[in-house]
Formats: C-alpha cells, structure tokens, sequence
C-alpha cells in the first residue's frame, strides 16, 4: 500500500433537525435532533478519511472537544504508523493517561474515539482502494487480531482462539463474498414504529413497508400499556404472522416491571424484545431473558466497551448482540466483538436508528458473515429511512435488502453542501 | 427550613499541577495532574452552594461544559423545588432527553451531574446549618427514600425495603453520633505507596506514617511482578504485620492475570486487592474474587452508577464496596449504593485518592455508620495528604482517624484565593 500522512483533522459539530417531526422518538428519546461529531482527516496525498460519532443534539460539542483533543495524537503520522498496529493506536486514545479518568472506555470519550478510529479505517480503505468490508475481509487473521485490543476480554476470547477461527473462516469466504453482493443482507425497518407517530400513521407506513418489500418490522414500546398493545396489534394485523415483530422499549423499565410488560406482548409471537431495562443490567437482562422466554431479549446499542459484551455472553443475557458502530470504540473494538458473538453462538443484528449507522453498519455485518460467524440465519441489519440524501454514497436497500456497498471506504462521508448546512449553530439549518 | 433561590451557577476548571512531584501515580494513571470541574451555586440569600467532580487535569474541560449545561436546570429554581424531590430533580439531568446519549449515566456527563447535585447538597446542609452527614442522618425515612432513584435497582433493593432499615437504623443513632464525634472514623494512608515513588522514599513515609499513628498503608502495585513484591515486602517489614497492608493494582491486568498476580503477594498478608482489571467487568472481579480467597477484592471508583454496584453485589464481585463522591451522580447515587451494601452485608470503605474526595466522603460514610450499614468493622477511609490546605474547612485526621467536621455544609469549599491561582488555564499556577 501507498502510504500517506494526516496533515490536518477537520471536526464539525453537525446537527439535523429531525425532532421537528418526531422522527426518531421512542420512550425514553423524546426529541432527538439526529447529529454528529464529524471528523475529516485531510493528507498529503489529496484523499481523505472520514468518521463520525452519533449523537442526539445537545452535547455534541462535548464529543467535538474531546475529538479535537484526541486528534492531535494522529495529525503529522503516516497512515501505515498507525494501521500497522491498530490496537497500540487505539489504546494511545484509550489510555491517554489524563483523559482516561473521564470513562476509562465509556460515554463522551469512548464516542469520540469511535469517531477517530473509524475515520481512519474509512482511510485505509480508500488507500487501498475496497469498501471497508472487502479490506477486513481480506486480510490476513493476524493483521484482524493485531486490531484487537484483548485486554479484559482474553477469558472469554484469547488472541490464539481468534486466529484459529480467522484461519478457518477464510475457507470458503469467496462463496460467501460472491452471495452477499447477489442477494444483500437481510434489513429490518424501524421507520414505521416511532414512539411520535399515530396509530393511522403507524398503519400506512406498514403498508407501505409491505408494499416495498419489507418483512421485519420494529416498534418502539414502553408507553402506557394499553397504547403499546394496541399498537402493536396494528402492526401484527398490517404485517400478518409470516412476517417479524420485534419491540424496544428504549431501557424505560426496572427488571421486574420489564418481565411483566414483556409478557404481555406474548400473543403478538414477538422476534425479540429490544432494551427491556438499563444498558448496563447484564445480569438483569440474564433474568428477563430466562423468565421471558421463547421471547428474545435484545440489547447492546449503549453497551459501552467490549467488556460489557463480554459479560453479556457470558451470562446468558442476550439472544441478539446489537453492536453499535459509534458507542464501542471504533471498528477495531466491534471486531471483538463480532468474534467473541461467533464463539458465544449469539447472532449480531447491528443497531443503526441515527445518522450514518446504517451506512457504517453493513460493513460489519458483511464481516460477520465474511470471517466472524460465517451466518445468516436470525441475523438482520436495522435500517431507517431518513437523512442517507447527505451521503456521497448513501446505503441502497432492495426490497429490505442492504445491497453491498462497493466505492472505497466506510460509506460515511456527508456531502460537502450537507455538512455546511447543518452544521451547528452557524449552518443554514439553524438560522 | 428558609428557602434561597439559585440565581447563578459559576462553573470553573480547577487544575493543580500534582504531576510534577509524580502524586498520585499509579500503575495506569501515570501523571495526573489533579483538577475539579468546579461549581458555585450563588442565592438571593448570599449563601453559596459548591461542588465539584474530581478529574486528572486534561479534559476537565469536557466536564466543565457539560456542568455549564446541566446547571441551566437549576438556574431560578428555589432550593426547596428541588429538595422536595431529591430524586425528581435527578432526573431532569439525568434524563435530559438529547444529553442522555452521551451516557447514560456514565462519563463526563455523569461526573458533570455529581458536582452539580453535591453543590446542592452543600447547600442544602448550609441552608439547615449542619454538617451535611448530620442532616442525612437526621432525616425522616421517607425523605431519604424520595432522594432514591429505585429505577432499574428494585430487583436489589426495594422502596419497602428502604425505608423499613431507615426506620430501624433510627434507633440508637444518638449513641452512635456520639462515638463518631468522640473518636472519629479509622482512616487508610495512600500517601506513602505511589507508584512513581523509590524504595527509599517509601520506607522514609511508612515510617513517618507509624510515627503519625497510621495503621492502614496501601500501596501501588502493577508494575514488574519483581518490582511489586519488593515494595511490598519493604512496606510489610516497615509496618509489621499487626498493621493493614492494601495493594492497589488500578484495573492493569486482564482476569487471569490478575488471579495470578495477585496470590504471588499471598505472602503479604494482603488486607485487600484493589481495582485488580476492568472497572466494568462485574463477572471477571466474582472470578477473581472466587479463586484469590481469603485475599479480598475491593473495587467501585471507577464503577460508574447504582446499576453497576448493584450487580456487583448480587454477583458476589467485592468484599469492599469502594464508593466515590464524584463518579456516580453525587450524593442521592450513593445514598442508593450506601443502603444496598448494608443489606448485601458489604463493607463501604470509600476511594478519596484525588483533591476534595477526602472531605466529601467522611460525610458518606459517617451516613453508612449512621443510617445505613450501622457498623465500623472492616471500614475505613481513604486518606491522601495533599490539596487540603486549599478548602476552606479541610479534613482533619488525629492519629489515622478521620475527626468529624462540624461546620456547615459538605465540607468542599475551596477557597478563592486558591480558586484563583489553581483556575485553568488563566491562574498564576499555569503561566
């Protein structure tokens, strides 16, 4: 590879106004103004890496200073200094040794991390010319595991069991590259079931769902429990029982409360139930999953670090591993993650209801089946159907099916004119 | 009670310089440069509110624009709106709808949340003129319980349970209060077993320590097993073994290894193995903790709110509940923690190894004594011995006890010569 150096880093607090329609509501997200701490890594060589971390609106600007803070440890180095040992990279931002204090590995530095890091792969596979899925999946097992950070998790997961498996999922994986660019990778929809929305608006959007093709279908729950069972009847009723239902209720309840509700959807044949109560119950979640079951427990958009996934796995809390693309710290630390799901046997269904996660989470799904699990069986990857008009390469989904992205990179960067004018507070957007 | 009005919320970074002596290094924090997010909660009345949350110098800033958000909340609100429901006006930060991405309930935004919720404390206690662990104690059963959030710790801990110990610990509290004030409340030194310290240093403190009537040492360990052992065996041979010897490794192993490493101090007569890996992995210190017995393993500085001690409990991860003034969402999160220890029957001994958490905490275990676990045995107080001399009311310890303070309030007033000098980056100690 061609190596180039990061001259500059561009950080942009970028804000969309989505609240204006409710798009995006759920029980506990009443309001959410899509945005993102944004970061451009500019290079001597003309081509640049870009990322993002998702935020909500207000407190962007906190993850923008800590992505200022955190670049000045990239800015001047060459490309190939930092990919040819990720995770020493990655702990120079992990382990800073004052910043840490501030998580270690969790919240508003953990978020910007993920923002850095994953500008720099969208770097490296622009240098080398693949979409960010293609360049993982073929790299060799030791350059996967010398990304991976195995401090905390090597109980679960040690560097020789990941090669060992990477050594095998390479067999075969042209059959499996070949498939996934013909068929795409299952989607689901959450834009017909947001917390905001009317029951008629509910029903139209189903059908409408129906009618492009859509078989799995989200709801947002956790209201008042006559409303959710209401409308999750509506949906049941447009969907019919061939299709998926799956319901989130967003972490409004305590264990207890979360077992009761969760049974009262059980004449709805629910898929999965997504956040019953607090992102970091493991052993919480363990309990619903038990009591709630055949009802699937799912859960992992606001698990912080990989040693929460870890301990996830091990206690049996969830049925379905929902990595985030933004709140771990990057794609290195969503590789354990994959992995560790493969060896644990639990599907990964990426959450990506924000700005820009359906575009970076393809990626990670493909990788999954490429070299992590090797499935597709009960793996779907979310999709919602606003703001991808400001991506220079929006996902295309056919009929509910993610189509493999093919230009270089991780699909995240924003259009120059979209990034002008929503960014926050001088874009046009906000006058 | 009268009532004051908080017209104002002055917010300042507070950095000292600690790095330069290496005070407070450790095998992870290598060089902090020990700072507040600081905050004055200035009434109608003249009396004044303060809090902070403690950081390590860089990123301080972070916590200093959030608390400058979070504080909108508070701005024109009577003290007695908020006092009424402790656990209401929590929530308002906590649950703010856009900023709760950014946790929830972890990171900058929560460090943010505990110096704003302590300042109200402080004033609250100065508003009533009592020490602040005298106004908790005083307190009816039910105004403790509605300073709770019991939201996703019912399942550990219920309301009833709450309030029916409080009724309970009511009962010979006046006798009690006056042990504490007679002889105080047995502190532990840190001051002696920094990491970046020389043997020699060392042995000169431990000796000095026996001479000022210290019984507890605790020392930094993590480094060159070699390394470890001998500091250890030059602090066992200087403080006899009538002494209590801690070790504090802050989190550097993974899980393995920090069995093995801690049972090769199994000669030390360790009273206790702090931090020993990922302040997040419930399951890893229940591993641990399992298979170093009868060394006992303490943890929580780093553990981030209610949910995370509470499952540390129920998974049976720690002898010695660690609590921190700062880390979690200030004195109500502890109030939670402090009372779920007692009927786990979990010693909390709290972390005070930064500027203020000394004199924030000797209110929050005199409440355990008082109110909660209603015993000494195995308690003890973190004590360092620096940045006292810049409060207002600073600690007092005679012969390794802490004395219990009498003047109003939470004992974390700076004062404002030193605000002045110490603020970042315009005071005279930064030019």
């Amino acid at each position: 590879m061609r190596d180039v150096t990061i001259q500059n880093v561009r950080v942009i607090d970028l804000r969309f106004p989505t609240s204006r329609e409710s798009i995006g509501s759920d029980a506990v997200n009443k309001d959410p103004d899509y945005s993102a701490a944004y970061c451009i890594l500019e290079t001597d060589a003309g081509v640049e890496g870009h990322g993002l971390t998702f935020t909500l609106g207000r407190g962007t600007d906190l993850c923008v200073s800590a992505l200022n803070y955190l670049a000045t440890f990239i800015k001047g180095r060459s490309l190939h200094s930092l990919t040819e040992n990720m995770c020493a990279f990655s702990r120079t931002l992990t382990d800073e040794s004052q910043f840490r204090w501030l998580g270690p590995e969790k919240g508003v530095i953990q978020l910007a991390t993920a923002a850095l890091i994953n500008a720099v792969w969208d770097l490296y596979a622009k240098v080398e010319g693949k979409p960010l899925w293609r360049l993982l999946a073929e790299m060799e097992p030791e350059q996967i595991v010398s990304a991976i950070d195995f401090r905390y998790i090597d109980d679960a997961l040690s560097r020789d069991e990941a090669l060992e498996h990477l050594r095998v999922s390479r067999i075969g994986m042209e059959a499996r590259i070949e498939q996934l660019t013909r068929d795409g990778y299952q989607a689901y929809t959450t834009s017909a079931g947001w917390f905001g929305f009317s029951d008629e608006k509910i029903q139209r959007l189903c059908r409408e769902g129906l009618a492009e093709g859509w078989t799995h279908f989200k709801l947002k729950v956790g209201g008042d429990p006559v409303d959710d069972l209401r409308r999750g009847r509506i949906v049941r009723e447009e969907i019919g029982w061939q299709n998926k239902l799956m319901l989130d209720a967003n972490q409004k309840w305590s264990v207890a409360e979360a077992i009761e509700r969760t049974l009262r959807f059980k004449e709805l044949d629910v898929w999965w139930m997504e956040e019953p109560t607090s992102p970091d119950d493991i052993l919480g979640h363990a309990r619903i999953r038990r009591e709630v079951a055949p009802i699937r427990i799912a859960t992992g958009e606001h698990a912080h670090n990989r040693v929460m996934f870890k301990q996830m796995l091990q206690a049996g809390s969830i049925d379905v591993c929902q990595i985030d693309s933004c709140r771990v710290g990057g794609v290195n630390e969503n590789l354990a993650i994959i992995l560790m799901a493969a060896k644990f046997g639990v599907p990964v269904c990426p959450h990506a209801g924000g700005v820009g996660l359906c575009e970076y989470v393809q990626h990670l799904s493909a990788f999954d089946y490429l070299r992590g699990s090797m499935q597709l069986e009960n793996r779907v990857i979310e999709y919602v159907d606003h703001l991808h008009e400001h991506f220079v390469h929006p996902v295309r989904i056919v009929r509910g099916r993610y189509q493999m992205p093919e230009a270089p990179g991780y699909s995240i960067e924003v259009r120059p004119e979209s990034l002008e004018r929503y960014s926050f507070p001088g874009g046009r957007a906000w006058q």
